[in-house]
């Protein structure tokens, strides 16, 4: 029975796509607008290999299956618990063949898989510098949110040892760390080529920002017109509408 | 005669501001509304020193001049045609006891001004990389557009030599320039602050980024709502308008 792969304290949420759900834990972290921003904004072929790292719950690379032609995914996630419930989304949504979980440290991803195999890596990583912000009160919580596992540095050296020449990097992080992305992601040859702020509404400052990188890329960034979540109120906007839903 | 300022082949262009107005050689490199937004970005407060580097025809420090309270400008440029050319317009405008023209090569700045003098630095640079894009007919608008005197890492060694700790640094440049303008401005200890992105319109990608700098500051960018310029057509938005006539 499908209903024996959800836990108690559990609860089973709707990805809108294709009937696909996700199981998700209330006191753990779940996931936000910024987990579909990203699956939405990475692109990736039918034959293409994709390696999401700080995959928490898989609602990336579980989202990304829907969307896309792309049938070969790894997610990458540190914390047991979180590869364990999304194993189990996996499952529930008959995506086994597709989507594979692996419980590792992204330090030593390389041990594991073969460098350069990749040809996209997806990463929503945590946002905040370890020492600063309010840390959350569950452990799962705040490794999911606060650098304390991994930091960006991290996350771009995965990225780069993972990826082939020319391979893409999707990113969504927040707009005041932008420079410290830059810098990390340039020092990793990890060139930024697209980009796009996301404001929550037209008039106000982007809360989040998405980017490509290419592996080993020439600079020149393509910044794009800004995306607008709400129209009014609590009313999406048509594209982002289409992004949940469509 | 003010009219004896204004060399045969130049014109006279009417800044909007306190009658303020601006000779310009239609033949040489004239201002756009780069310069214009980028003298309603920068901030500069009545005792403070300004320094304008790339400074041209002056127009930066002509506009910032009728814009704040602050009274001692330099505006620094390497073509000497343009220096004599800001130097009559001054004249014409009556601000000679308030911006001072000054001809030199940026890299040579620190042997004409004491380091870590000034409060602020301006700056609307040359956009394009010198062997890229194509060149102006003319040497002098070559030098205004393409990195053929001065690169981005001279513009921001020059500026960091300039300004006190905790000095600004207000910049516009193209937005496909980002992760270029941030790896120089790191290396030199200028950490971006404030960023906004300028649209042609809401739905069209920014050409322009505002950038404001502070000397040896934490990492931590504001990224403002985007500056739209036109509601429609060839019609500002009332914001752009003010920058122009307000």
């Amino acid at each position: 029975m499908k209903e024996e792969l959800v836990k108690k304290g559990e609860r089973l949420d709707d990805l809108h796509r294709n009937g696909y759900m996700l199981i998700q834990d209330p006191k753990k972290f779940c996931f936000g607008l910024d987990a579909v921003l990203l699956s939405g904004f990475a692109k990736a072929g039918p034959k293409e290999l994709v390696m999401d790292i700080c995959s928490g719950n898989g609602v990336v690379p579980i989202l990304m299956e829907g969307k896309t032609e792309c049938e070969q995914f790894v997610g990458v996630e540190i914390q047991p618990d979180n590869v364990d419930m999304a194993k189990r989304s996996i499952q529930y949504n008959n995506q086994q063949d597709k989507i594979f979980m692996e419980c590792c440290d992204l330090k030593n991803i390389d041990k594991i898989y073969n460098k350069h195999l990749f040809d996209v890596v997806t990463c929503n990583p945590p946002y905040i510098k370890a020492g600063s912000g309010a840390v959350n009160d569950t452990d799962g919580k705040a490794v999911a949110r606060h650098e304390i596992k991994c930091d960006l540095n991290d996350v771009f050296a995965a990225a780069a040892k993972m990826l082939k020449y020319g391979g893409r990097l999707y990113m969504v992080h927040r707009a005041n760390r932008l420079c410290d992305i830059f810098e990390y992601s340039r020092r990793h040859h990890l060139e930024p080529k697209v980009m796009r702020f996301v404001h929550a509404y037209i008039d106000k400052p982007p809360s989040m920002v998405l980017i490509e990188f290419a592996k080993d890329g020439k600079p020149h960034l393509e910044v794009l017109q800004p995306m607008i979540i709400y129209a009014a109120g609590n009313v999406y906007t048509k594209e982002v509408n289409d992004i949940f839903y469509n």
